[in-house]
């Protein structure tokens, strides 16, 4: 979940200055327009010690209008508020309409910590997020604009943090024991934190992660994403702009895809050696699946011309023929159109003992369905979650879920979009269509990361595979696979 | 919860005859236009063993088009389901647009029936209720009218049930030793159901409870509950009929309250004693209150002129005046209207050691704000789950919660209505909004009766008192407030 946090993202003093300015020119703008809209607003501060909440804070203050603001933090509870129910300190100071309250930590950080220094069973837990998604529902259905941010660092950069602050004679009073205590659970908070993520994330008061190592970046984000969150909000008033398709001319965002080294390669030898023995362990494995009563469920996603197929292929000729089944997913049947959207997935699942394979999946919802906004941006916020909870139960109830990601540069798009055009036997590979998305890159490039970053779990992780190199690509295919089984039998 | 439905509700054979081609009727016409409507509906039967689930079905079935149904029966898992995800058997049974789908037992039968034989802990049924709850927020999102039966009956009515189908040679083959077991179970049965209903009782998927024990009134009750939710959603389309106000036309339902003695009384010298002797334990208790680290929450809601000032007054003059405060709740302020609806009673809430006692309170949501349309029946709806949730924070962070509802019968409301006319001091008391409200009882009266059967909750239940005479009133109310008091402390 935070992987999509840690890809270095920077900005220089000309370029912060310049999108500071549209920022908190367009956030004056909102906040106007806000006092009459009819609905307040909540932006929840969350994230580890070090990440810079308060200096986040305190940035919103200076750029917004501070008559129309409030803020909360949460510390250790008053002897007012120990002797009230455990949410009144923050139904207190929830905003009336027309207003903003920033919360510094809010209902999540007690949550959290407890659970880390283990006053909290992971049952406790279950209860306390179930509350928190009660709590949230609840404001949301009366109308507040939810906006929850969680400043993530890594532990290098936390621990970093903390030394500059504490070697600096006017900064050292902000590092306490507690800061250094938390440190050292630094792992256990990120494990906690991204289940807690995970199942809070929900269409009505969704999660963005925020990378805050550089301070810069972190404050124009973060301003940027209250800013789209309120915009938002205020022009769905105007009737005619539900189901907005995502704009296709985004700026090159930073994405966790430009991470992959897209260089590396394998030669023929190596290639015909490594996919023989994965696929000689593949097929091991897959005769153990159902002797242990277990399935298995494989998704491709990825570019057009990424190699899904090849990929697969290569999978497939592992296995007996009766032992899988490759779904391909295009647009919907009309029985399907007439379902439950997950419905033409759910039909597919394997039993025991088997293996489907989708390639392209209920990812659609959003990917193209969300760029090409066939879905509406309701419906494609709580897909995250519904999809969570979906692969939840799937592996709850035995079956290993492996989901590729199949990434290629531009250049090698459209280099194979033309070897299909010349090919006879490829040529029904390829239309208008491909060439059309293509002007649409970058959208589909932010909703790869915001899957990546939103639908990436412990029981279900992406795996990125670097795809320039099909040879590369498909040994990694195949031993990630062997890998996953492995694990699980 | 299941106090209104054991009110003995009954229907002979002529009106059941002429119900039954009314709802008839409009139950086809409802189906035809669902065909194009756009979405599907699912119809989940649940209920104790002996309850009719069987027989409600079918006559659903054929009082409706068949053509445009389905039906699904949670028996146990087959060898297929096993080998799926937990909810594979209802995904698969999911009906298409324009269709309806009933559900025998549903998703709920296995959960409660596990947690009843131990086969679930207590948290693991926080864990099942979350997950009932994702799913039908799931559903709801994707468009699905989710209408959830609760067929109910008492224990009693159960074994008679049980007997009588096993002496007949032609049912005995329905009963089972399960049954059996299931009834020895019973009142275990009862409270966790009781407990996931109010768990699962959203705005999106609302329970509604049915008297089961008379067959004719059960059918009809089913086939018009699910028409009403039918036809609501139907209109919801045309655009004008948003927060309708309910009808004042209602015919004068069966209801909790008909069931109160309104003859009991106190003659004044035994009213003089009690009095003393129940204002002295209050004022007792009173002290322990802060010692303990508890508060005290009193809830008065009931007719007009039925007496809650009056009862108020016994309560308080037996209180130090630093230990109590009384919120009379009119018309919200300026600032009330502009927070969370919630938020002017959360203001009021005490700290340990003291009273809140609330003349009328939050539960005008869905009484006059239901009645008189000024909440949508969205939100009123979801209130129900709402004051649960609220309400369960308070009791659990040790707020004892009373609630009283005191109830006088039309004719005396009306006695008293003049008398107050005719006394000055009074007369401050009465306006022709009371007049007015008088033309809605029935309304009224069906809202009353819901709140209790929905918001009686094992924390904090409703406390009904027969109000006609005043002094027996006051007494009663003294006295279960002390008694509620002693238990908690």
């Amino acid at each position: 979940m935070f992987e999509t946090a840690e890809l270095g993202c920077k900005l220089d003093k000309p370029e912060f200055k310049a999108r500071a300015e549209q920022v908190r020119t367009e956030l004056l703008k909102a906040q106007q327009e806000l006092t009459d809209a009819g609905f307040s607003v909540v932006v929840l501060l969350g994230g580890v010690d070090g990440a810079g909440k308060g200096d986040v804070m305190n940035r919103l203050f200076e750029w917004m209008d501070a008559r129309g603001m409030t803020s909360h933090t949460t510390d250790e509870p008053t002897q007012d508020e120990r002797e009230r129910p455990e949410y009144w300190r923050y139904w207190m100071a929830l905003p009336p309409k027309g207003q903003i309250c920033i919360f510094h930590g809010g209902w999540y950080a007690p949550v959290i910590e407890r659970r880390v220094f283990g006053k909290l069973s992971s049952d406790g837990l279950d209860r306390a997020i179930a509350r928190l998604n009660a709590f949230e529902k609840n404001l949301a259905d009366d109308g507040t604009l939810v906006i929850k941010l969680w400043l993530h660092i890594s532990k290098k950069q936390q621990a970093k943090r903390l030394k500059k602050l504490g070697k600096d004679p006017n900064t050292r009073w902000r590092v306490t024991d507690a800061d250094w205590r938390h440190h050292e659970a630094y792992d256990d908070y990120r494990k906690v934190t991204e289940r807690v993520l995970r199942e809070t994330g929900t269409g009505e008061a969704p999660w963005t992660v925020i990378e805050s190592a550089d301070a810069r970046y972190r404050d124009i984000t973060v301003a940027e994403t209250v800013l789209r969150h309120l915009r938002q909000r205020l022009d769905e008033k105007t009737p005619s702009s539900k189901g907005v398709p995502a704009p296709t001319d985004l700026p090159d965002p930073t994405t966790i895809l430009d991470t992959l080294d897209l260089t590396q390669k394998l030669e023929d030898e190596e290639y015909d050696l490594e996919l023989e023995r994965w696929q000689g362990e593949l097929n091991r494995l897959s005769r153990k699946l159902a002797r242990r009563k277990r399935g298995a469920i494989l998704v491709f996603e990825g570019w057009d011309a990424g190699g899904k197929g090849g990929a697969i292929r290569r999978i497939t000729s592992a296995l007996d023929a009766r032992q899988y089944r490759v779904i391909p997913i295009s647009a919907p049947s009309d029985e399907e159109r007439a379902h439950h959207y997950l419905w033409r997935f759910w039909r597919h699942l394997p039993r025991y003992g088997k293996f489907t394979i989708y390639d392209r999946s209920w990812y659609g919802r959003v990917l193209v369905e969300r760029v090409e906004g066939f879905a509406s941006a309701r419906a494609w916020r709580r897909a995250y979650k519904e999809i969570n909870d979906f692969e939840e139960q799937l592996t709850e109830s035995g079956f290993v879920v492996v989901k590729f990601w199949l990434h290629i540069s531009s250049d090698e798009q459209l280099r194979r979009f033309a070897a299909r055009e010349r090919e006879p036997w490829k040529q029904y590979k390829i239309g208008p269509d491909d060439y059309r998305n293509r002007a649409k890159t970058n959208a589909y490039e932010e909703a790869a990361n915001d899957m990546i970053g939103r639908t990436s779990t412990e029981f279900a992780p992406w795996v990125l595979i670097e795809a320039e190199d099909k040879c590369f690509a498909r040994v990694k295919v195949l031993r990630e696979t062997v890998t996953r089984l492995d694990d699980a039998l």
